[in-house]
């Protein structure tokens, strides 16, 4: 069992299997996400700040808040799913805390609870900026285990 | 009142206010999104398939399908509002209800109760493919409006 | 296949298993509750209002409001279900539009995509006060199908 | 400051307010809900399992555990609200993680942001059970602040 998550892995690989996933979105590299860290039922997914993905403030667009919660959600899943399967976003539900005004967001899932089915995961993304830490958005995801369908094309 | 959404504008330029807003946003630019119609309490954006916007299936991915389906509702409600305002993002819960195995994606924003500060919208993303429509994702959202706040920067 | 829905059950004695079932709710009995409609893919709940259900500024209670709205979604999707099975609220999401000022609530449930695990849902309360109809709540629900586990008990 | 919950309440009277509207909701009584803990930005309301709260498996009905959730949110939210003010609940969401198969039911909110007009709160259900406590809910709620709108009828 992880000791700072409390998850046991059901996949000893499940790390690998989850950057080599991340790898082959393209949508996460056109905005410029990288994935920092992935643990048992954990995974965090930082976005550095460019003009190519604001609003019409300057600050990063919802909408890409939440495409980067949304994925740390599906990682933080995934990561405890057996080899053998792939993710799907059932549903999520997103509360936009602050602006996203910062250098640097940093989006972190987390499960919440793991089924066999379906997994519930929380959401939350950090504003970083100049050493200060600011909660944007919090929020709740429901995610499916398909089992038996490969993640990774043939 | 608008015959076909029943709305009547506050604003006689709201297009035009709603088509600017749209145009000073480099995230909704970066992913291929069009501004389609836009009628008092609707919004409809358009998003074709590019590799860039995809997930690790080839579909587009979930986190872009809703980045289109909260711009669609956050601009069906500043629709409504008054010029002197900008629009906010509280929160929005979105259901995938199909992967978003599209050639064309056209999300739908609809305010269903506009209130002075707070206004409800219902978000719809259709997949397009080959003559065929699919619904792809359904959700909610709660649109703040902001008083006296400009949505241009001067 | 219905006409108004558009949804065929699969359970040809849909209509008694969702009566049935209701009728073993004793949570419906305490509030008042009663089972109007029950049609494939949807179904209708009324409420007089009566003074044990209000809140603190004397309308429906909210809470109350969400429980009839989560019950007629649960039976909208149950009344597609095949008939060895039984019905789980995954989740829901309501949003009051209006306090539930009202002599008698409609909460009317809706399925939008019906698939063989998870069943999606629209929720809509109405408030009916001297002939007067009131949008009061809207809301979007995932239930889940469990085959080959009775509803009713041995 | 408040130690434990990080809030400084602007209404030192926030306690006894709290309670005050509670008694005031008959929806509450009906149920046999009470309120546990209120503290700046966090209530705790529990519920004794009984016959009549429970759904057709015997477990306390899901829209009942919605009930207690919202209120302890409301209030939670309410605790840091200004004298002369009441609370709305503009939206809630909630995910059922396990059925309600308890003794007593404890729901706890807490506030996660506090603003002027709009206040977010967690939302979290545990059963106890002969000495166990499961979660079996989880969600997010958005409440409003009315000012200058007295929550008691004078």
């Amino acid at each position: 069992m992880n000791a700072v998550t409390g998850f046991q892995p059901q996949d000893a690989g499940f790390e690998a299997r989850v950057r080599d996933s991340f790898a082959r979105q393209p949508a996460m590299e056109l905005i410029g996400a990288r994935l920092a860290t992935v643990a048992p039922g954990l995974c965090e997914i930082s976005l550095p700040k460019k003009p190519e993905i604001t609003q019409q403030h300057g600050f990063v667009h919802g909408g890409v808040v939440g495409m980067i919660a949304d994925s740390a959600a599906g990682y933080a899943a995934f990561s405890l799913f057996p080899a053998n399967s792939t993710v799907l976003t059932v549903e999520y539900k997103l509360n936009l805390l602050a602006p996203a005004d910062a250098d640097l967001l940093l989006a972190c899932g987390r499960v919440t609870r793991h089924g066999r089915t379906l997994t519930v995961c929380t959401l939350d993304v950090f504003a970083h900026r100049g050493g200060k830490v600011t909660p944007c958005a919090t929020g709740l995801a429901t995610m499916m285990c398909l089992l038996g369908r490969a993640d990774a094309p043939r």
